[in-house]
């Protein structure tokens, strides 16, 4: 029979953006109980922030080995099935191992981990332990992402021969850092970050964007980063050269000192017979063009005589006209992952629409994209081969 | 000390479109919690809507007297704080009447009631008992309506001129009632609608949204009203020429045949000095234009200089280009009736933020504007007095 | 033997706005040349309009019936063909009637004059000289408006049922007649402007617009004019439900105080099966609905596998995705005026395509229009019958 | 004292795309009269296109050699004042320098030559001989254009950090130079486009818009060009890292096989306090963005209380909301050429408003981002140094 899951989360305490979002994510379809936290190392503000959550007094914890250990002594109808992790990226891996070695499955904020070493070790030790892990690629969460690729699929634009990508931000474009502001703070900071600034932030959700809607992979890439402000010790700013594995070419644009420009994630994907447009910030519309037919307008939820796919359908909840957002796509990967675990439980297999979300290989990929990158901005060859 | 507010719901068992968009939104801040619910008065589809939405065994009721009695009887720790009705137009009435006699308070989708006389027992009943009424004109929960209605509260425009307010969806083009289409089914019913098809369901929205925004009063209106596909017994089409008690003037478009729409309202506001558009399907932006400078794009989330007002803000969650939408329109109106009933709950009085959310004063305006527009349209003379 | 047609223009000296317009009109295609003028009732601003046009200064003409009897008196080799008459309405019947006495073909500025009977009297006079009379509706002349059109006609959409056209501009938001104004001055003053304001200047626009893409004729309206800004003299603002003669309805709104609207002319038709949208500030488009399909961009010069309408690509000159605009479609009518001119001089039939011109025809029904809104205005009752 | 001023042309015969163009551009501001040509190498398809042009007969010439040498011994009173040359690219350059020799002001269609040596010795001998060299960059046309030029000089966006400029257009996704297409037979033909298709076509157009709005130049570039399409024989899409002159990165996409797009030409343009973004499909707006303040649309022809630049306003012919297009941008190139040599005739000083349009220094730069492109395609180190 199924039951409600229960959600523990490591970080994401007063102040933090993504712990929020993320609570809200899992809170949407009412799938979910949030039962326990660990949401701040410092203990007042752990309190604090569970108090006022709403969790009960005994599933407050001020540290994440506490509640990994202790979470897993209580009973199977009570502990904590899962547990999210919305800490910095230097502190995903070792609560993420931890909680894999005590047997909960994990959902883990992009990028995966500091290093592609700690993202390929989290993969095999979830292996290992038959473990679900979740990585909150949100953008494609998207009811139309979701139909590009299956358009894509079943080859409407037939081969793949273009993509642009594109993310453009202007919150980086001061030195924030030094101004108090803490989503910049750690961001920005090497130790906290890892190796590439805006790469690492939003162009790994581009790089995921683009190989999740044309099912290629990257083959080879060509990176120019710039930090563009004075004093910042990470990129925020860059240009990628792409080649596909199936020989198309691309350009994937990331920068966070885009000045004036909020969160505009964009693909177009060309093929040989049309192309594809998606706008996050306009995320139910699909522009569809064709080489010889007039652009369409595919949108979310409308009931067409050629129906959109089930895997869009299957992550849409209101009908056209009713737009659903960036919420609602961090929803369906929480939904997704609930409806697998919750099959799982049950010893079934689950839809495959409801499997549709990011893991552990879009974690390693997109580590190994940040590698890529980094190196390939250093060297003065042309080309570089993606490796993972 | 705040806690969690329970809630109970009356209809919107399986199949049915709007209850489940109202769990959603009750679920979405981790606010509330569902305890239980007479989802159907057919037992088995009420019983089979309980589990599915993972209610105890003992909370799930096919009757709505029945819940409502033994809800009334169960320990102040234990018993639901509000009941939210979703039931057919006809069936508002006598829940909620029932729910406010017992001292629950209420959620109503709208249109408030069946009739204007209903409306005004509900809300006499409920200043009576000092209990909350909310009415979920779902439109007014945007956080930039909530913008539009500031900037014009502030005289940003000068004296409003002109209020055109659009809400055009082509969803009845055909007769489906006949088809199988329980949706249609029920609106374009009399004994379950009301005496107005499209200007009871989506017409209250339209009239609602320019009174809100605008602050202004409708004083009178000139309503054509037409029944566009043979075999439909109500209207479903209809313009209503407007007099605002400011002396401004306006109309109202509403249609449920124009072909290939999907819910597109949209409100245009002219004062002196500038004027405002918002649509609905594209939400976190308001567009602002002026008479002497270059039209402005103001946008849900982001920190400008001069910032938004605290009303958008107050109801927003997530940061510039991270599109929010109706369902989490939807949830501010869950968010602030449970803000309000929290802080009603701990003797403090809620912020004027939370505080804004529509009640019952908005439920009798809607019901009357029904009224006037149907009395109007049967009228040959060119202006009916709006009278509530 | 095709030869270039000669013009003649009245009115449009130095600092006239339509004029100038008109001249660059009638010189894109290379049909035309402009050989005289009587530009001004001033003779020095006469001369010097003249001089900066390049005019010979022996067809500078100071006086209109100057013009027109000296030029009738030139050899058949030389004297203008035809004449544009582009002072303020108040000022057009008599140099038309004038000139069509004279033999000439007359272009029109809309209106077409300063009351219904003159209009009708033109239609007459033109009919019995067997004389073309070209009116300058614009907006009739833009090709997606033409492809509009096509479709309709075409029964693309089955019968229509809805027809919203809207045309809101700010530019008399102030009582800029009071300010050195030149046109506001003459467009709010009823000697020089008629008997309305807005809805004669822009109303009759829409109305055009309205029954050209559709085919329909308005038989009955209920019209709300109001004049906004005080101390002005005629309406700046209006509203109109509409009745057209298959029973479809409609509303038309019209206003020049709509602050911060540029010449924002917009019109949407429903039918059974889909609908149009047609913006005239980006006329390259045609938004195309559909009930069960998503809704298609038909952009201007594509070659689709369904070629757009021969109407449509007739008054085209470039191919997709070079913007074709206001001067274009004005130029579209000048064009077809001309090849309809010249196809008569060389005694063949012009093709249906280059005989689709506004004239007096049009003409009358706008100063119908007119008169049909200022008396349904001014009426207690609803219903007003289109009377011509 | 002014005159009309006379044009010759060469090329431009039945069915060229280009001469159609440049004769509407050229006769829309009626500063110009066309009185000769050599339309067509052909003498019977010169003879018709003449005629239908309504040369007259002894205008019309078979050969421009004959033209160039005959109209300079005609009558400075009748002669062209200058020869427009819209020939395939490698057929610019004899007759251009042939028409610099006899002493004609020469217009040109970009690219400017063949080869960038050519481009140099016309550059020279326009010099040596002090005439004018009109190079129509159509899209530094556009009066928005000229207003984001005039916003970045005015140093309103701080220093200029990104600028990312895109052309995509699908129209050569299929082999359709074997198909009978004449544009796509001679711009894919290395023997008469040149050592480049995609990137000298239309890349050369970004790259000048990029340059022209910036003030910058770009100083390295490291390009990846591609032949998409099976059986070409030139590039036909292509992506360009580019680095300007002040130390700003940048990117330039251009593509012929981006299937269902039309004309897409776009640019964005970053600095420290905001950006600007500019559509050649939607020309009248420039949409402006700043750091802490809502995005601004400034609208062609609208008059604000701080004014357009009087670069824009200069080139525009109508008020706000009546759009202006691509051939408006072209007429406003042979509109300021046309001023300045009529002010050069009349020894006076053209305002720099009328100065500015695209002259042999840009048709040299474009040739050396041809050759730098290409050289650039070919190597294997990342970055190569943009030489002249």
């Amino acid at each position: 029979m199924m039951r409600k899951l229960r959600m523990g989360m490591i970080g994401g305490g007063k102040d933090a953006f993504i712990g929020a979002v993320h609570r809200i994510a899992a809170n949407m379809d009412g799938l979910i109980d949030f039962v326990c936290g660990a949401l701040s190392s410092n203990p007042a503000k752990a309190a604090e922030s569970g108090r006022a959550l709403f969790l009960p007094e005994d599933r407050i914890y001020t540290d994440y080995t506490d509640m990994i250990v202790k979470e897993s002594q209580l009973g199977a109808d009570r502990r904590m099935d899962f547990v999210v992790i919305v800490t910095p990226n230097s502190a995903h891996f070792a609560p993420a191992m931890l909680a894999l070695e005590h047997g909960f499955h994990v959902v883990i904020e992009k990028p995966m981990t500091f290093t592609l070493d700690e993202a390929k070790q989290l993969q095999q030790k979830a292996k290992e332990k038959d473990l679900l892990l979740c990585l909150t690629h949100t953008y494609a969460g998207y009811p139309m992402v979701k139909q590009a690729r299956a358009m894509v699929r079943e080859q409407r634009f037939g081969k793949i021969r273009k993509i642009w990508v594109e993310y453009p931000q202007g919150w980086l474009s001061n030195l924030s850092e030094k101004d108090g502001n803490k989503q910049a703070q750690w961001r920005t900071d090497p130790g906290q970050s890892g190796k590439s600034g805006c790469m690492g932030d939003i162009g790994t959700h581009a790089a995921h964007l683009a190989e999740y809607i044309s099912g290629l992979e990257i083959s080879s890439l060509c990176a120019d980063l710039s930090t563009v402000v004075e004093g910042r010790q990470l990129d925020d700013d860059g240009a990628v050269l792409l080649r596909f594995n199936n020989g198309a070419s691309g350009v994937l644009l990331a920068s966070q000192v885009a000045a004036g420009e909020e969160n505009a994630l964009r693909i177009r994907v060309y093929g040989e017979k049309g192309g594809l447009e998606w706008a996050q910030q306009e995320p139910n519309t699909l522009i569809v063009k064709w080489l010889d037919q007039p652009t369409q307008l595919l949108r979310a939820g409308v009931g067409y005589k050629e129906p959109l796919s089930s895997f869009a359908t299957h992550n849409l909840r209101t009908p056209g006209g009713h737009p659903e957002g960036y919420l609602e796509a961090f929803a369906n990967i929480y939904r997704n992952f609930a409806l697998t675990l919750q099959a799982r439980m049950n010893g079934q297999t689950p839809a495959p629409e409801a499997a549709d979300f990011p893991g552990a290989a879009e974690g390693v990929r997109g580590m190994a994209f940040i590698d890529n990158v980094v190196r390939s901005s250093a060297s003065e060859q042309k080309w570089t081969t993606f490796e993972v």
